[in-house]
């Protein structure tokens, strides 16, 4: 049988431990192709560039293993890897990460592994965004081979168009299982910290921490805390419908 | 009565023709306070800026009104003002705009201008976003004076929270009216052309058009299309709990 054909991409750079350790799990089964940003771009949000020209360069990831490096962000590595890069040719599935760090509840939307992830379903493939909820925690493979699992799954199930799964792994040494989830409702507790440069000008600096507001592991932050995989089916269609049936008495 | 306190941002920078016509227009009944870019920041997505530190710095934006001049996206603008520029002071209203280029459709996951507004619905603002569907329509009299009208019936009804409005009015001398519209479903055509630079490598530059999917004015870039300005109410719960009932039997 034909292996499938996926594409990998993430928002940590090309050279991050995450998208290898992804990548050498995939390829056990599958033709993988790579493209990515060339150097770390969180927070990135859905970036497209525009202004600008892009470049995208082949580059050794691992003995005998090449992916592109993309300069631009993860949607514009998605991008130039359907139009350009893999042009004419079937993708199975896409699948952006490991990212270091959660992108769970309102994460998600300033998140450039998820938006990796939602331009490969804008382009009609199938898409998972995965990502290890910890910034340090050195060990992908746990979250390589759920990467793996579920990757099988949707080869076989499909994806609605305009649906994709956004994944977090915990970053614990065992894990308890995976559950389906919906984006939690915890924000950040943000605040800018105020300092002065050499010359004393003003300058600000981001900082906070989360508010933990979901009380059930019916929600993706309250699930990894438990230690539980989340699995979350997202979609980009942003209307909100049940406040769009009240609007329609207002005098517009 | 006092004058409600309304936040003013956009994507297209500080010095934009688009933010000036809004803020003339709002600060005839309201005190308005403006914390934009600097710079034009289109296609950022929902980006915050981490990594760096930020300024702000106080900058004429026409005859007696001062606006802040933000070095980030227009996420960074929102939260610095809501952080610290206007920290302890109830924000009545954030508006967004006004925009040069339509904000429908898939592109409003791209859009700077809506994340400004989507950030102020996260800190609890109730906000809304403006576009005006041209990149080069000189008149923002029609988008300014709707913004106005929207603003005072969205101070006397509120918002829930996590909802915000997303407006785009047509570039023509005469619309229909204003209607209440879901996000369309059109989607981009989009391509890399193929170019070489002087030394003869090669560089990819997007570019693309519109596949205009919708049918009916029910939907955001049909209403446009037809002469009306729509209001589209849109969340950031991005679950998709159609696709999530039917994950249930699936075995994670």
């Amino acid at each position: 049988m034909k292996k499938p054909l996926i594409l990998i991409s993430n928002d940590d750079g090309i050279e991050a431990e995450g998208i290898k350790a992804l990548t050498k799990e995939i390829r056990q089964f599958a033709e993988v192709f790579v493209a990515a940003p060339h150097t770390q771009q969180s927070a990135v949000g859905h970036s497209i560039t525009m202004a600008n020209p892009i470049r995208a360069r082949k580059t050794l990831m691992f003995k005998d293993f090449y992916g592109y490096a993309v300069e631009g962000t993860p949607a514009d590595s998605v991008k130039i890897a359907v139009h350009t890069l893999l042009k004419g040719r079937k993708i199975d599935l896409l699948i952006s990460g490991i990212n270091q760090g959660a992108n769970t509840a309102i994460n998600i939307i300033y998140s450039g592994t998820v938006s990796a992830a939602t331009e490969g379903t804008i382009l009609g493939i199938p898409s998972i965004a995965m990502s290890l909820t910890s910034y340090t925690y050195p060990d992908f493979s746990i979250a390589a081979k759920f990467a793996s699992r579920l990757a099988k799954i949707v080869l076989k199930k499909g994806l609605p168009p305009g649906t994709l799964l956004n994944v977090n792994v915990p970053a614990i040494k065992k894990v308890k299982g995976a559950l389906l989830t919906m984006q939690g409702r915890s924000t950040w507790d943000d605040t800018y910290e105020i300092r002065l440069d050499p010359a004393k000008r003003q300058y600000f600096w981001l900082t906070g921490s989360m508010k933990k507001l979901d009380k059930t592991k019916d929600f993706d932050v309250k699930a990894v805390d438990e230690g539980y995989i989340s699995v979350t089916p997202i979609h980009y269609d942003l209307t909100d419908y049940k406040f769009y049936d009240k609007m329609k008495d207002w005098k517009l």
